[in-house]
C-alpha cells in the first residue's frame, strides 16, 4: 500500500484497518500487504483481468453503502475470472480516493471487497490508494484453472443457459432513478449483484459474463464461436423469478424483456452446452448473431446501443 | 477490455489500436486481449502489486507526452517486482479518461506502457478503459521470482547500495517547476524514470525500490530488518554523476542531498548485502532509525514529511 496526503488521517490509521480487514493466514500467501509486493503460490493456467469503476458512473455513493459498493466492483471482477471456468485466487486494488472518504467509510469498502473475497475464496494481497478529485476504484483479479473455456467455443446444437435469470439488477436500477421501492429484492441486486458461484459450468462449450446485457454478451459470443445464437422467450417464461420480474416491469411500465435482455450488472453467467445446469433460454445455431423468438417468429428488440450502455 | 460512451471515437476503433500496440505472440500468453479475461503461464512464486497515478498529482499531462506518462506508471509498477527480486511477466491497465483525450494519445499512451513493457519483457495482458472526470491510469504488475527478496532481510555488518545515483528525477521536477531548463537529462528521468535492469541484486539480503525518497525506503528497511542504516556522505560523494548532480543543485540554489536523498520517483533499488553491483551509500549497523553521516557526525536533514511526498 502507498498512501499519499491531504486525507484528514493517517497513513498508518489506514494501513491498520486495512491490513486488519485483508488479514490473511491461507497457505497461498507467501508474503501479504506491507512490502513493495506481495508474493504469492501461483498455477501453471493463470486467468488475469482488471475492471475500474467510477463514482456517478458505475456506482453512486448515494445509493450504495462503502460496503455495497466493495462488494460490487470485486464482484464485477471475479465474475470475469468465473466467466472462464476459474476460481478467483488474488485480489488486488488501486482507488483513486478524494479526501472526502472518511476512515470508517474505507473499512466498509474494505470490509465490502474482503466479503465478496471471502465468497469467492480469494486473497486481497495489496493495493494502492491515492489522492484525485473522483471517486475510483480499479480491482485487478488473478485466477486459475485447469480449463479455460473461452467466448468462442459455442456449437451449432447446443443449447443457451443462464447461471441464472438476468434483470433483476435493471430493475432495480429503474426503482431507484424512478425512486419506486417495488421490490428489495431488485434494489438489493443492483447495489450488489449475486454472484452464481454454485452453478456449475466446467462441461460448457463456451461462457461469457453477462457485465453489459445478454443480446451483448449474447452477440459477442455468437460472433467469437461464429455461430447464431436463437434465445426463445418460451424458455425465458419458464425461469425462476420470470413472473415476479413480469409483474415488477408492468408496475413500472417497462417491457420486462428489455430488463432481462438488454439490462446489464447481473453478472449471471450466459453459457452454451449441453445439460448444463441454470437456466436454459434458447439454441446455438448455424448463422450469425443473435434473435430472440416467440414461436418461432422474431421479436424485434429495440436496436441497443450495445456497445454504448453507459453502466459497467 | 471494456469501453464506455462519449469517448469521440468509436470502441471498436480504440480495441483495434490497442490489440495492435499490445499484440504479443510471446508463448507465455495463452490467450490475449478479447475474452473475457486473459490466460498465462504462471509461476510458482509470483509477485503481484498495483499503483495507481492520477492526473495533476502523479503526472501532468501538460508536462508530459502520452508515451512518457505510459512509460512511467508502468516502469513505477515494474519497479516494485524487481525490489522482489523478481521479473516482470505481465501487465494490466485500468485507465479512466476523461473524454478529452484523442485517439492518437491514447496510442502514445499505449505505446509508452508496451516500451517499458519489453523493456522489462513483460506482456500487456489487459485493461478496462472508463470515462471519468479525472484521468487516472492503473496498472497491475505480476512478475516471478525463484528467490524473492523483500525489506526485512538486512543484517548488521551488510554495506547499503543503490542501483544507481538518485536524485535526478527530484532535480528535472524542480527545474519544471521553476521553469529552468539546466538539464536535458534531469527533465528526462523526471518525466520517464530509467529503471537499472542491468543490475543484480539477486545476492541482496535486502531490496526495495526508491519510490519515495532513499531517506524513506531506508528508514522502512532498517524498520523491517530491525537494524540502523548509516549512510556515508563520503561514499555518496564518489558516485558516478554526483558532480554533475551537486553542480546543477547550485545553480539551483538548494542541497544535493536533499534531491539525493529526500527526492523521490527516481525507482533506483535500494539494497543491503556484500560486495554487491551499483553505488555503495553506506552500511548496516546496530540499532534503529537511517543517519547520514558526514566524518562520522550526523548530517542533520530537514525533518521531510517522509510519509506525505505529495508525489508517488
Amino acid at each position: 500500500m502507498a498512501f499519499r496526503e491531504g486525507m484528514g488521517f493517517s497513513e498508518e490509521q489506514v494501513i491498520e484497518v486495512l491490513a486488519e480487514v485483508f488479514s490473511s493466514t491461507d497457505p497461498r500467501l507467501i508474503l501479504g500487504i506491507g512490502d513493495d509486493a506481495a508474493i504469492v503460490h501461483g498455477g501453471e493456467q493463470q486467468i488475469l483481468t482488471t475492471d475500474v469503476a467510477v463514482e456517478g458512473v458505475h456506482f453512486r455513493s448515494d445509493w450504495s453503502t462503502g460496503f455495497e459498493i466493495g462488494r460490487r466492483i470485486a464482484a464485477a471482477n471475479i465474475a470475469d475470472v468465473l466467466s472462464m471456468n476459474g476460481k478467483c485466487d488474488y485480489l488486488l486494488v488501486a482507488a483513486t480516493l478524494t479526501g472526502a472518504e472518511t476512515l470508517e467509510w474505507i473499512r466498509e469498502l474494505a470490509l465490502g471487497i474482503q466479503y465478496e473475497a471471502v465468497r469467492a475464496q480469494a486473497i486481497v494481497v495489496g493495493g494502492d490508494l491515492v489522492r484525485s478529485k473522483t471517486l475510483s476504484i480499479a480491482i485487478t483479479a488473478i485466477g486459475s484453472t485447469a480449463h479455460p473455456i473461452t467466448r468462442s467455443g459455442a456449437h451449432s446444437g447446443d443449447s443457451i443457459y443462464l447461471s441464472s435469470l438476468t434483470g433483476w439488477s435493471a430493475a432495480g436500477l429503474s426503482m431507484l432513478l424512478n425512486e419506486k421501492n417495488f421490490s428489495e429484492k431488485a434494489i438489493a441486486r443492483y447495489k450488489v449483484p449475486e454472484l452464481d458461484y454454485h452453478v456449475d459450468f466446467s462441461a460448457a462449450s463456451s461462457i461469457s459474463d453477462v457485465s453489459d446485457a445478454v443480446l451483448v454478451q449474447g452477440h459477442q459470443m455468437a460472433k467469437a464461436s461464429r455461430v447464431a445464437f436463437h434465445l426463445d422467450l418460451a424458455l425465458i417464461e419458464q425461469a425462476e423469478g420470470f413472473d415476479e420480474l413480469k409483474t415488477l416491469a408492468e408496475k413500472m411500465g417497462v417491457d420486462v424483456l428489455d430488463w432481462i435482455l438488454q439490462g446489464g450488472e447481473d453478472h449471471a453467467l450466459l453459457a452454451t452446452g449441453t445439460d448444463l445446469p441454470g437456466v436454459a433460454i434458447g439454441r446455438v445455431v448455424e448463422g450469425s448473431g443473435i434473435t430472440v423468438l416467440a414461436n418461432n417468429e422474431e421479436i424485434k428488440m429495440a436496436p441497443v446501443s450495445w456497445s454504448h450502455f453507459q453502466r459497467d
